[in-house]
């Protein structure tokens, strides 16, 4: 039947690693999915993730940003994952419409209703099914963060919003709360400060028990 | 005072040439003028003219190209223009909003209503005070379109958007027509099927005509 699986937290909260891990998983297992994230799931999205990144531009206004992610949402969702939940696959994506109401409503202060009308632009009548929140301190995160980037050898390769102040980054882990208290059927939260294997078996068997019970919904 | 002004038309219809000889004759007389364009008014609006143009995104999703376009505006809008505007300065922009219309809604068939939506979004409270057509047949246009990309000695150096059937230019032709229908006193309709010559001293006429009387719209 396929469903669409969607991947949310803040900086550091291990979505990527999990990603990779749970794409082996599924593969072993011969489960028909596509691995994907935003804003770069599609050639175009990754060169408007090379211009939303690039911490030379300091000076990109929020509309601008809000605009950038939508634009790459709205190629990434009639490329790729339109075709595959129409081929009845598996669609996992790291980041949807819920970072767009964490990051640009909650941590810019843009107008949240004006977020979905965008939203319902960009991807129109796809709501994922399952929304896996990665939760952790948001202190935690930007120390994980901050890791991984010294591991690239590039002490300042932290990117245009792991420098903004703290204080936006608990906005937007405030949003992703909001979101989850609104619809508790979609979101499972993850305590994302444990270890990667207690974390990855988590994943696991949340995206299991979905497959198996193949809960859609209204799409 | 200062005042908005911007130029529009079809591809190959000498926008660009007559921006660069108006900018020579602002100079001149020593207007304070700031000559710009869409997108690629600001560096992060070249990065994404980049993505607009270039001949390799044939899959680029219409919704893509809108909101590409309309990010561009927004950081554009918010760095260049308004501030030049509040500094009293003349802004003479190659391509806004209506440009938009014309090509998105009309070319490409997306809602009007929407794109109007993302218009007022991109460039709240902001209209041009008088706004150049240049007019000729959607045919004449594409060939000087194609001499000049010939020129750049690319035989294939077309852009995405040139590359589009000849009923597409139509579209956007008709679409310019019905602005400038809906709104007389703004427009004037310059016949650029005429010499460089004749076309630069209507330019320069309109444009010092609406420099002396000053009349600035709600802005």
């Amino acid at each position: 039947m396929g469903g669409f699986i969607t991947f949310e937290g803040i900086e550091g909260s291990g979505k990527s690693t999990h990603m990779g891990l749970l794409a082996l998983h599924l593969k072993d297992a011969k489960i028909p999915a596509v691995i994907t994230q935003e804003p770069s799931g599609t050639a175009i999205g990754r060169k408007i993730g090379d211009i939303l990144f690039n911490r030379s531009h300091q000076g990109m206004f929020a509309e601008t940003e809000l605009l950038l992610f939508c634009a790459a949402r709205a190629q990434h969702v009639r490329e790729i994952i339109l075709p595959a939940l129409e081929a009845d696959k598996y669609v996992v994506c790291d980041r949807f419409s819920d970072a767009t109401f964490a990051y640009q409503a909650c941590g810019r202060g843009l107008d949240a209703a004006f977020i979905k009308t965008m939203n319902d632009y960009c991807a129109p009548g796809l709501k994922p099914d399952l929304t896996l929140l990665f939760d952790l301190q948001v202190e935690t995160g930007l120390q994980r963060a901050a890791g991984r980037d010294a591991k690239l050898a590039d002490p300042a390769a932290a990117d245009r919003f792991e420098r903004e102040k703290i204080d936006f980054h608990h906005r937007v882990r405030d949003g992703y709360e909001r979101l989850r208290q609104a619809e508790p059927e979609r979101f499972r939260v993850i305590d994302a400060s444990r270890t990667v294997e207690l974390v990855a078996a988590d994943v696991r068997r949340l995206v299991m028990d979905f497959i198996k019970n193949g809960k859609r919904s209204g799409r």
